[in-house]
């Protein structure tokens, strides 16, 4: 029997072919997502029957979804976040996950440092005006000048750190999920809690994993306590920030900006898209050519490894579940 | 007598009163630009009659306002580019000029980088796209895979290049009006002819003068020279690129983007407001509110020690002058 595999995210092998002559190469036969658009999960357990693996995104792989899919044996999620993928479940169908979450780092946090740049400055808005024949010029504020929150100093959050001591030294505030106060010592930045970044910090940079514990960690009562002409970006995981709960904050005139890179819907169209200072990007974080093309081609060799008998080298670690069995 | 300044930039003190209380101190009488906008040459030769010193924005200070004003003794800009002022007719009548070169450094710099990251990545498009309810996810490039091209490598494309460095090792060009080698040397670039950057640089940024020998420095055969998908960043002067030009180039499909924050004429309304990839922005490179603030008292400053017999700190060194001499 040849191994079939699904292809659910878009894009796929858009810029560098190499993903699919390495399944070619293995004699592993291929689809595509035929919507060309993150499927709902009823889309794609309609599309299973007879899946061995698939090469994921972010759509939802419930426990229904596998239910419809017999044969399948490995998720193999191109990018790092696993909000989308019921682990437990696929460990009780005997499913092996893996994903390849060191790849995107150094394109999020290149785009978030862009975003904070365009927030500070307020570039989208003169942007927008001087297209519509409108010239104001606005004030900024410059990262030296600022207290700036970083929460999640993992992977990305950590890469974000280091990009920002080029721009001079600004305060630094940090907070993770768990503690890392040594990443603190590292780079002489202050551990706080994330009170105190809220409070205090001009800009507020969120690197964490969408779980049971941040899932609408920043609702009207933590946007209320930043500062009036803070900034926020999120190119972590829709729903850490409440998106409903932001678009009513700025429409009431609180904060100077926010950066949103991940929605809770994809494609997003809600009222975000009415606020002009809210800087807003279609889930780019990690779309640059060299980073995209990485994660796809990792995510691709662990299938290949599977259905040529090689060990898998990307199995997503036990504290994944951890998180997972915790409640998501 | 009491002195009369005449504050022509805008804004001022709109963030920080101390230039005011500066000249208050002194006992300096001052009056505001009354238009709220640059003035042409006219508007402001009908100010001047009565003034002693001018406290200057990019308005022409040409000899037909000198001539305006025979009480002129100090030409004092906030900022750091002299092309707008006749400095051959103020050496003629025995006016002074000074400016604030430095002040405005850290600020253009750091817009440059954030406007280069949003043209890499595309971020302008996809939030015009987002505002409008259509989802596209661009693919962008990293700082770090491409070569970077830097022309003019004075106190701002200096600033421009140690802010890169943060953001890996990307290949960078380099090229100045005059032979900076040493730059080259300490900051490991290749130091290159104007017309390897045009062809081979993926981002070329501009940070010269405008002189007779930068205005339309780059035209229709620069531009067409350039990678079809290279991007290119005007944070210097309107002019050095010709915006029709550029605007008949980008229509015609050639070049990523463009990011333009200087124009010709200011306020801009011309045909880039209607290229949804070339990034506009009003002028404001130097507007972060601390670097805008020094450079407002820099120039408040030299006023005040004029009128108080102190020697002037910032006069503008000779070999502006010499450029002026070579023809404008």
């Amino acid at each position: 029997m040849i191994p079939q595999a699904l292809i659910t995210t878009i894009p796929f092998a858009e810029k560098n072919r190499l993903p699919l002559e390495l399944l070619e190469a293995a004699g592993i036969a291929y689809t595509f997502n035929p919507l060309g658009r993150k499927l709902k999960e009823a889309e794609l357990a309609g599309m299973v029957a007879d899946v061995d693996a698939l090469i994921a995104g972010t759509e939802p792989i419930t426990d229904r979804v596998m239910a419809a899919a017999p044969k399948l044996k490995l998720i193999s999620r191109v990018g790092i976040g696993l909000d989308s993928v019921d682990l437990l479940a696929a460990e009780r169908r005997g499913i092996q996950v893996s994903y390849s979450p060191e790849a995107p780092g150094p394109a999020v946090a290149e785009l978030t440092i862009g975003l904070m740049l365009a927030l500070l400055r307020h570039v989208h808005v003169a942007n927008a005006q001087l297209h519509r024949g409108e010239w104001q010029r606005y004030f900024g504020r410059r990262i030296p000048e600022l207290t700036i929150g970083v929460i999640g100093v993992g992977r990305i959050g950590g890469r974000v750190l280091r990009r920002l001591a080029a721009f001079g030294t600004p305060r630094i505030l940090v907070n993770d999920l768990t503690p890392k106060p040594h990443v603190a010592d590292q780079l002489k930045l202050e551990w706080v809690d994330k009170e105190t970044i809220y409070r205090e910090a001009d800009v507020i940079s969120l690197h964490l994993p969408l779980t049971a514990q941040t899932k609408n960690m920043i609702r009207n009562a933590q946007l209320q306590q930043m500062k009036p002409d803070a900034v926020i970006l999120n190119t972590a995981r829709g729903g850490i920030v409440n998106e409903q709960d932001l678009a009513r904050v700025l429409s009431a005139g609180h904060l100077a900006g926010a950066a949103i890179d991940v929605f809770e819907q994809e494609p997003y169209a809600g009222e975000l898209a009415g606020i002009e200072r809210c800087l807003l990007t279609a889930h780019m974080g990690s779309m640059s050519v060299d980073c995209r093309t990485k994660m796809e081609i990792e995510a691709t060799e662990e299938v290949v490894r599977l259905f040529t008998g090689q060990p898998l080298m990307k199995r997503v670690p036990e504290e994944e579940y951890a998180v997972q069995r915790q409640g998501l």
